[in-house]
């Protein structure tokens, strides 16, 4: 039963549920961009993120990942475990793009031998900077352990989701991820993954499939994101 | 024997001399600040810190820090090792102070319980941006040795310094090194260790000795450095 709104986010409202542990979660049609600086309704989004994130967080749980989501409610809504979310942003990347192309002044699209995670602090006011382990350690955000084990967690996941896009014509260039606190103290994953939250290349074209397409005015968002849910058969 | 200039920096110049491997440094009154947003010639500055950087790597010379300093020619000028410069700014933090306040939107002065260090890609086009050390290997700025390596020597500097000005009454807040490599391939500090590469506190009265009295106006430059050299004995 879905009961008062707890919070209210870019892209998702959370609702209490008569089940003290469990929340529920209503994607919402909003694209933005740039921290918030670049704004629009798009009708069909919420289903597509939701249809996606969902069939990408089962696939995770049956490959050992422990995650938040517990089934799927709408097209546009799923129920999830209730988490105090760790205040990182996990990003893994596989190549060159985006943000870090920009800070490193390095062309889009270069592989790295080694996937690389970086630390970003989840606090919009700040702009979600980028800090380096000890500086989320002062912040109290994680534990020098906990860093570790989220790390881990975010290369494992790149290996399965890597592999599983590649099957699928697609180049994982990039994602972010959010982990979160159980009421007894487990950290799992949270939040969704998404071609909002992921960088998804199509491996012949090299067309972009993901929020880009929105940020960059690419073309239709529905379009690309649609693409992804057909290619992963969801 | 002073040949010609090989490179302008925003506060030295840099001359090659008839020896091969020894460059001729002068230093000049430019202060700069906000990757050269803030300009200003102030008459002194030259002569204060080439005299404390020229006293403070002495000193480093005497604890068994390899530095690239020889000897000091006049008032505002040294002579230096030829070294190629890493291209990272590896700054040290005993407390919370200026960007790194402002990145992770925390107050000024409050201390670490250990010391951290940080890279930044040297790089003015890009406003030097603070990297993680996976993108320095990237960058092929340096290898994961030579990283541990710049932390670890680092860290050690900072003791000294730390205890040094500690004794002085002054608290070592932060501080910038750079270093470099010598034709025979040793990693050794470079550049400077002054007023404009330190931020330092009267431990008494928090009194800003440091290049802060010219980002943020807070008073005579060449006062604030006349200070800093009067109380090391410079």
């Amino acid at each position: 039963m879905k009961q008062e709104l707890l919070y209210e986010g870019k892209a998702k409202r959370i609702y209490k549920t008569d089940q003290e542990n469990v929340l529920w979660v209503a994607y919402k049609d909003s694209a933005t961009a740039f921290n918030g600086q670049k704004k629009a309704e798009i009708v069909g989004k919420a289903q597509l993120n939701n249809k996606i994130s969902s069939f990408l967080f089962s696939m995770l749980h049956k490959k050992g990942v422990e995650t938040h989501f517990i089934q799927s409610l709408s097209d546009s809504e799923q129920l999830v475990k209730k988490v105090d979310i760790i205040p990182l942003e996990v990003v893994v990347r596989n190549m060159t793009a985006g943000s870090l192309a920009k800070r490193i002044g390095v062309k889009e699209g270069i592989p790295f031998s080694n996937p690389i995670v970086e630390l970003y602090y989840k606090n919009d006011d700040l702009g979600d900077p980028l800090i380096i382990d000890e500086h989320a350690i002062f912040l109290e955000a994680a534990t020098a352990d906990e860093i570790q084990f989220l790390k881990e967690q975010a290369l494992s996941i790149n290996e399965v989701l890597k592999q599983f896009f590649k099957d699928k014509g697609i180049q994982l260039v990039d994602f972010k991820l959010e982990f979160g606190k159980t009421a007894s103290g487990d950290i799992i994953l949270a939040d969704e993954i998404s071609p909002d939250t992921c960088r998804f290349w199509d491996i012949e074209t090299n067309e972009k499939l993901d929020k880009d397409v929105f940020r960059r005015d690419l073309g239709t968002l529905t379009e690309a994101y649609e693409k992804i849910l057909e290619r992963i058969g969801g």
